[in-house]
């Protein structure tokens, strides 16, 4: 095959053409890869609800016609001047924060907001220029998270890419490129629950569940005190109700589920039937649902008081709406709750990612149980119903039919 | 002298009848210590604005008559059935959240909530029965924090008591009983700041002054390029022109101070202008004021982004109104602020205190410039006066005229 290397590449795309309605597949044009910039071939690719918020467009900027996707892996095509790290033919994971290598931030041990590639759900351009590298007979069509990987070839900053391990099957691993480092990280690296501990998980989507592998594999395995509160809340009473019956059956034990909350079960808070199951509260929360209510229960059900002797954290992980605004009384810091939040799980993309990637390659983690349905690009809004109905986790988007 | 020990006390207490009325020296009766309580002499006390809150009951739940006073220096009297490490003539400071050794706070390196004798602003009365220790003509009055130091001599249940070094000065080292450890604790217990670190202290009175303590004598010794904001705030122009004159004068610099800023120079939120100063925002920030706003601005002046290579960590020391809501965009979590708070900076009073005393008496601390006015016992009403106009920062309370 000829290389396209420096040309146009005509393509399809699901391009959302307004807040709310079907995506369209269309042909676009995708530019060659700028300074800096990867042209990178989309093999597979799934919703995460982030997308849902931005395409919905409710209480988060509209920005349309837009490219969506950032959970995906692929090959790259071609790269643009500059970039050392990168070649035609690697595979990689786009990522929708980035490593520079260069800024303070990317220098820290703590951080991964980099100055110059933190997530900026605004931006529907390239930084390099300030346009885009999608068109349709001339009218752009704006990016989403720097990755847009809902298209068969997508331009990503280099910055954005992690170069993974080639005998790695990318029809798994790409739930790393967003749903499951996430939840993992928020874990591990932020939320760092000592052994034993009792931990809250808000919101049951690939990010929640990935929170709660630590604890069958890493954490909890060793302990037989320890048990994760899993709670999950629904508009539709169809997913509650797969959940709880995989619970029931046992199943969801292999994502670390020993306990089941439905808010809905109760007439009082949540974080109230919490404490209480807790004897005083949770060591650790995680709150991986967008609702800012949950975000507020998920602190509130921290402990300022015993069980083990750790002091309570929370940590806030779902994307909230622009206007959210978290409410609590200051009391509840004074009593020795840490309140923190992250993106990505604090991984940084190029240097922990093909770590992690070798984590499952050993089989340290699991990453199949997270995709439950698959379909070919063509029926890419199923993946969305699948998501608003709250069904299954992942659904594999496959870019050839 | 003869033993006054299981014999009630006759003594001057100033007692608050009413909400905001100056307080009345009368003659009270003081009841022996009860079972793990002991009777202190009261020699040395003053006025944190702690007292101040709950004497005005503004946010606040009332509770008069009371007696008010928690910083405070004195001598054990006597001690109740099951007291064994104190003993009369022991020298003391009475603290207002207390370490009982057996709960699992106590227990944890981490925590200074003891379960069992936790502050607790609401309660009047001591634990062992439900019961004031205080009368006047067989009214009780209630009690304030479990040591109500406004008395010449008080009850405290055994686990609230500090027992220090018998050579230390109990007009100096009065002040560890609270302002001092609280901003400083925050400081080196719970901030943690990093060498070379940018702080703002919110707030300077006792408590804030002693944040800045360790960035001179500790953490900012060594290093050229550190400085600490410090932020003032008042309603009367009296005290910021007087600290900003100390400023000038080079002299607040042996606080640590090495910036002020007055919100009130300012037409936008004053975290914009910490931001501004900093190139992003501080490292830590430590609120020292009450004021809720004061406590999200202090939050919000944190750092997302670069300076040194830190995560910006705020923390809340000032007690908030019943009512008050701290309210943020969840964003400013997810962006890698980290917001805690604590009492009494996080120190075991039995365990911690004595060091710390100690470390006066090795001048690795001073508290001297702490203290900058005296008045005699009949005389406490000064003390309110002074710390409502902002004068000054701690009032020494002579109990001997
Ligand atoms: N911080 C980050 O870096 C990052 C990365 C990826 C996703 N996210 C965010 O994490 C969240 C989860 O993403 P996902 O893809 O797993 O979504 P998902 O839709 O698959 O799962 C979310 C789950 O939360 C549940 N939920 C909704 N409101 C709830 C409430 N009030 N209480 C309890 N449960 C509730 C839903 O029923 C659903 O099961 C989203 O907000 C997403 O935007 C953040
Ligand atoms: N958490 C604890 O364990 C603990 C212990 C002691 C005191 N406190 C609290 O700490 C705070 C300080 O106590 P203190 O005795 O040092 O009081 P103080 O009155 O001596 O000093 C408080 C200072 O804060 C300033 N201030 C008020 N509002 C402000 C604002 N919005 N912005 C900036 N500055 C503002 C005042 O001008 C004053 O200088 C109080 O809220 C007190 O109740 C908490
Ligand atoms: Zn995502
Ligand atoms: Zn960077
Ligand atoms: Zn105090
Ligand atoms: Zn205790």
């Amino acid at each position: 095959m000829a290389s396209t290397a420096n040309q146009i590449i005509h393509c399809k795309a699901a391009v959302s053409w307004e807040a709310g309605k079907p995506l369209v597949i269309e042909e676009v044009v995708v530019a060659p890869p700028q300074a800096m910039e990867v042209r990178i071939k989309i093999l597979y690719t799934a919703l995460c609800h982030t997308d849902v918020y931005f395409w919905e467009a409710k209480g988060q900027s509209p920005l349309f016609p837009r490219i969506f996707g950032h959970e995906a892996g692929g090959i790259v095509e071609s790269v643009g001047e500059g970039v050392t790290e990168l070649k035609p033919g690697d595979h990689v994971l786009p990522i929708f924060t980035g490593e520079c290598r260069a800024c303070a931030h990317c220098k820290s041990e703590q951080s991964n907001m980099c100055e110059l590639l933190r997530i900026n759900t605004e931006r529907g351009v390239m930084i390099e220029d300030g346009k885009s590298r999608f068109s349709i007979k001339g009218q752009p069509i704006y990016h989403f998270l720097g990755t847009s990987t809902f298209s068969e070839y997508t331009v990503v900053h280099s910055g954005c890419v992690a170069k993974i391990n080639p005998s790695a099957p990318l029809d798994t691993v790409f739930v790393l490129s967003c749903g499951f480092c996430t939840g993992f990280g928020a874990t591990v690296n932020v939320a760092k629950p000592p052994k034993g501990s009792t931990v809250a998980v808000f919101g049951l989507g690939a990010v929640g569940l990935a929170v709660s592998i630590p604890y069958l594999s890493l954490i909890f395995s060793l302990s037989d005190s320890c048990y994760a509160h899993v709670h999950d809340y629904d508009n539709n009473p169809h997913y509650v109700a797969s959940m709880r019956t995989r619970l029931l059956k046992g199943q969801a034990k292999k994502f670390g589920v020993t306990e089941f909350v439905n808010p809905k079960d109760h007439n009082k808070p949540v974080q109230e039937v919490l404490v209480e199951m807790t004897n005083g509260g949770v060591d650790r929360s995680i709150e991986c649902t967008g609702n800012v209510q949950a975000m507020i229960s998920a602190f509130e059900s921290v402990h300022d008081v015993y069980i083990y002797f750790w002091l309570g954290v929370a940590v806030l992980v779902g994307v909230p709406s622009k206007d959210d605004v978290f409410k609590t009384h200051p009391l509840n810091f004074l009593t020795e709750r840490t309140l923190k939040g992250t993106f990505y799980g604090n991984f940084k993309p190029r240097t922990d990612i093909p770590l992690v990637v070798e984590k499952y390659m050993n089989k340290e983690i699991e990453l199949e149980k997270f995709i439950t349905h698959s379909v070919p690009f063509s029926e890419i809004n199923t993946a969305f119903d699948l998501m608003l109905k709250g069904e299954g986790i992942r659904c594999l988007i496959r870019m050839k039919e």
